[in-house]
């Protein structure tokens, strides 16, 4: 299960089988989404597998995780999203108004995304060979001339931003899958960052890079940008943006608010004599409201994320080996 | 199952429940892959699911389809297939060897058929939830200026070719699925058809149509063009290039070989005046060598496909209702 986790033996699978195999430059870039070039048009092209278990939580639906993961995928390219394609995995025996409530939400969410699903495929397997609805999406978007945003642009000096709570999505999973109440409501982050991207750019084309901290959380994110970099990150702590209802649930889980998924959010590696506009253009959009300064890029320990932790002290972020939460979108 | 089949129950899904869903305007074509504008070029764009049983066959396995699949869908709409996604949605278990051997098999294809696979996801499912490998890819295309394949092209009076023997894929699995043999070893026909569809462009950019009948075979395929153009579709059935061991196959397996599933097989409507060299060019083709006219298009019975028989009489060739052999592809 760890190898679909988002963490470690994810990007060894990634380096040590996937690109070896296909051979090619791109898929070795390691972003979020491809950049390429086809007929004149700079393109983000991106895809992800959807398999969140329920298909319905607080805050979404699987439906909404497949436009919004996808849609994310290619704005941490800094593109502008516009075409969806979906694939279906049905299960036999899935009721009928269970694909449609899938259907419709990722219709909705497409809408408010701004983008157009233009081609499909459903495929149906035997009972006891999927589990109702697993869905593939891939996303095509334009990138505007002189944006260049990807982990490798990450340089000491950058300030780190996080755009608002996390951990949000990850918990609510967790509490409507194991049935338990943490006194607030829980609601999933899910969420298209197509439009807070846009209001970055808008500041700003010179973004170094973005990220959406999904699977393996902010914690895999900084990580995976520190190793493509080849730069140190250190986080401050106390500046983290940790929900009082989330540290709660994740103290009664076991679990560490760094490496739980987000859908809603991003983090943003900016010179720093743009971070206090960019910081401003975030916090002035209803999806970045929350938005704060975490930490900064680092010429020392390359590679390497380190936590200053709210006692004064460090610690070193590790990528973690898989996902805490197995099937969490 | 019938849903994921390719005949009228998958287009009663598509055309009662995703369209709608989804709203926009270019799934309504149900053509193989979208054609769409973005950046000043005009792409075609088109996803496939995987789940094919076994995972390897005589001829190929999963990682040929999924390249093989999604190239011809782009190849026909006319486009130069370019890049491609690959989503894993994988079982808990499966033997690393197995992923690694698909995705070798998958880079082999994608070199051989000239696109690069550049981004790409993995999932994992717990044991009993999945089969081994699912698939996922999504293609991208530049489609030449001046082309213009699609459905609703059909007009009275085109040429119907197929550019080589039917039911060769869906008879490799089924028997190598149910151990059968039938004296002759009988081999998929999985190849990817770009080059094949650049030679007849290059004798004429003006074919109406292109299809290649995959799930619900070369019948499936001519009902929907019927359908999309309001247009007859007369075949003669001796003209059907039918091999004898599928035939013979077909015959123990109770299958009729215009509904068994291809996947290196095209159907064209192509003008009158420019068929004999378009059949030229495909026969000059290694993967058109076999082509043959197989009818014609016609005013009358408008959506119906009709078979001259081999005894001089004739029978409606219906649109299946679901596949005949789940998870052919």
């Amino acid at each position: 299960m760890g190898h679909g986790g988002g963490g470690a033996l994810s990007a060894e699978l990634v380096a040590g089988l996937f690109a070896p195999a296909y051979g090619g430059r791109t898929l070795a870039g390691l972003a979020d989404s491809a950049v390429l070039e086809l007929g004149g048009a700079r393109l983000a092209f991106s895809t992800d597998s959807y398999v969140v278990r329920p298909l319905f939580f607080p805050g979404g639906s699987i439906g909404d995780l497949a436009v919004n993961g996808t849609v994310n995928d290619l704005a941490m390219s800094g593109a502008r999203p516009a075409y969806l394609s979906c694939g279906f995995i049905l299960e036999e025996g899935v009721e009928m108004a269970v694909v449609d409530r899938v259907a419709k939400a990722l219709g909705a969410a497409a809408r408010a995304a701004g983008v157009e699903v233009v081609t499909g495929d459903t495929k149906v397997v035997e009972a006891g060979r999927g589990d109702g609805v697993y869905l593939n999406t891939a996303g095509l978007g334009l990138v505007p001339a002189g944006v260049d945003i990807r982990p490798q642009r990450a340089v000491p000096g950058d300030v780190v931003i996080v755009s608002g709570d996390i951990g949000l999505h990850g918990v609510a999973i967790m509490s409507v899958r194991e049935g338990l109440e943490f006194g607030v409501a829980i609601e999933s982050d899910c969420a298209a960052l197509g439009g807070l991207v846009e209001a970055m750019l808008a500041v700003t084309p010179d973004l170094h890079v973005l990220r959406d901290p999904t699977r393996g959380g902010l914690g895999a994110a900084l990580n995976e940008i520190a190793a493509a970099a080849g730069v140190g990150v250190v986080v401050n702590e106390r500046s983290v943006p940790v929900p009082p209802e989330v540290a709660n649930a994740c103290a009664v889980l076991g679990l560490d608010p760094l490496y739980v998924a987000n859908e809603g959010k991003l983090v943003a590696f900016v010179p720093r004599g743009e971070a206090d506009a960019v910081l401003a253009a975030l916090r002035a959009h209803p999806l970045g409201a929350g938005a704060a300064v975490i930490g900064e890029c680092v010429a020392e320990h390359p590679g390497t994320v380190v936590a200053r932790t709210a006692f004064g002290g460090t610690r070193v972020v590790d990528l973690p080996m898989g996902e805490q939460l197995p099937r969490i979108c």
